[in-house]
């Protein structure tokens, strides 16, 4: 994918977290990155939505040095910069603060998995990360973000649950592309609607069968995937 | 009807359940049935509802084998085959994750009979059915689904209660006709959502008296139904 | 005002219904009367929304004998005309199935004055009907739902609290206008949606003071309103 | 900014109101001040949205004296006079009905601060006021209402949170112009909406870090603010 391509992947993806209702008022970011050649696009800070053009999307490598000038890229960059090092086969990550998600993420209640919406993308629980602590806030928070997720799948695979909730704040969602990671923030999202009045109305509610977990999320992802044509 | 009319017939359902917001992404899935010939219609697998055309719906007989092989048909179909079977007056059996449907099921919690609202459509209880065996779910996934269907209503009447909520993952909702379905699926939607939100308020709420329930499913349905012109 | 102009109020009411969400399927109708010469007109019986037009509109006398015989009347007729006889101020009567009213009323929970948007329509709790016994709703079932309104308002007067919900069913509201009960209705909704979520994490709320009750409801209604040029 | 400018700043957030959501019916209204020539524009009162015009802007001075003869203002004004007078470095004033900020205020709980969304925008607890006795309603019920908004703000510096939820009644939401308090308000709601349903969820959640309130709040207000271009 050339770096125009990859720009536009990511510009797209940023308007679709809008589209989809997933973001409010500048309250995200979407990036992708350029394996073969260290090259991540990402937001820029606090520009609106309707304003974005390929031509805001900002350069980086994958120490968070911009390679172009125009405009700053996203506050959250170094969240960013954490999960692509930490987690080499993801190839886009995006941030928001989807209200059911980020309902979660308050409540610092995990998404277990209630049903088959949920098995179909995430092999079990969604995890909220431990809160930080002061000095990690003081000297180095939106790395340290990305470090208390990375922490949180240290026994399991972020691959087979591309999510995490980060405490007192919103989500991080990840993917194959810009577009896998959009797909997955939306799924989140009606995920953690569902499971919050799940769990509302039958607090004491266990997961599925690890049975019924197994059969949906196997049927659409690995070797032996059987969904689609 | 002919096979072309039954073909647009189930397209415009499964375009109906999206219009209705009753299906994101591709999770959901409408079928048809012409009794006379054995024609089951079913929408294809993973298709993007945009590009579904008449001519992307997929034929099969009542066994399940494909009559066309442009495509696959939707991964649910032996689910549908265990109903037409087993409910020789349905038309049309649609399945949905639509979002307080789902909650239901994810809850395990059958929907009471708590107003006038269900009571025009519903003539009792929505079902919840039992949870799948590890070994159900390990050899035969999709009809079992069915089947737990049928289990749930051996003391009921399909026709009279034209929904079931599959325990941790969604609803199955038929009719006579797909256009039936639909609006089976609709009314579904809504009466769960207004279940959920009575039983939260009202924790030990009753069911509406017999007679109320009596009064509105037989104003609609039946020999002596009054309602309309 | 002209039977004509009558008949065009109502349908605009029964459209405005829709436009505002409060009735999702066929599940609602308004109605308006012509007090100096004892005419009602009111909306057809499960006629779809988009295919109304002024002439769809029914004309009934007092007794509810249809007056031109294009069209059965409503269903809920009876309990119109049973409001209308009782409350001589009444102009209009809207039914509707409108989600959080119905909620309250499946709940058979009251809507109290929790806060000046309520204040300023309702001059007091939303009254709750009792239930039908088997034998009213066996008999008379139409007509019963309006007298259970007319019981719940023995000690209230209907143009101070312009709404009942009735037990397990929906709501009924009212106005001098047909615009005004949809307005009505259209405020109701929205005052059940604050109520429900107040009582759900306030359960021991208190109604407002009676001052501010007195303040709102006066301000827009009576001899001494102040509201508006 | 001319006159003219300010009346065109007050329409805007009037209408801005209505279309993010946050006022029904005309349960809302917005002003403005100019500070150096002590002049107020607000909304008239009781005008439908879609009428309103520059012209239907009315001027006052800070003692709500009308300075044209058109329209009355909006009947809220007095309570706009005393936030101006007691809050000197506000630049507008908006009071909604809007949906959850509303619900707590009719729950009489104020909004902890459970997340960095809150946190980017009000540096600490968003206040409920006392209830009014009866002789302030009964007396000077609008200018009572700004003073225990005043009284609320005390011991906080009210450009740091920039909301009051009045008891049983609504949102006052304020910012240095027109345009940053529609933006505050449109954010309260969102805030409003996930801290009902955090602590629904989870009862006993605390407010998150004060280390945490400190970064998110610091890094897009103050001195050393950080955020965007």
């Amino acid at each position: 994918m050339s770096l125009n391509d990859l720009k536009e992947a990511v510009l797209d993806a940023n308007l679709a977290t809008v589209r989809h209702g997933l973001v409010m008022a500048t309250f995200g970011n979407a990036s992708g990155i350029d394996r073969d050649n260290g090259r991540i696009v990402i937001k820029p800070s606090g520009v609106p939505y309707d304003e974005m053009t390929v031509d805001s999307m900002v350069v980086t490598d994958l120490d968070g040095k911009t390679l172009d000038n125009k405009l700053k890229p996203s506050s959250d960059l170094d969240t960013h910069l954490v999960l692509y090092r930490a987690f080499p086969e993801i190839g886009a990550v995006i941030h928001t603060h989807s209200t059911y998600a980020t309902i979660m993420a308050q409540a610092l209640v995990p998404i277990p998995p209630l049903g088959t919406t949920h098995a179909d993308y995430f092999y079990g629980e969604v995890p909220v990360t431990r809160q930080l602590t002061p000095q990690e806030i003081a000297t180095r928070y939106v790395a340290a973000t990305g470090e208390v997720i990375v922490e949180a799948f240290k026994d399991r695979d972020p691959m087979q649950v591309p999510a995490a909730l980060v405490a007192g704040h919103g989500s991080f969602v990840w993917g194959r592309t810009p577009e896998d990671a959009v797909h997955n923030a939306f799924i989140l999202e009606e995920v953690a609607r569902m499971a919050w009045h799940t769990m509302m109305i039958r607090p004491d509610i266990a997961p599925i069968q690890p049975a019924l977990l197994d059969r949906h999320y196997l049927r659409k992802h690995g070797a032996n995937a059987t969904y689609g044509q």
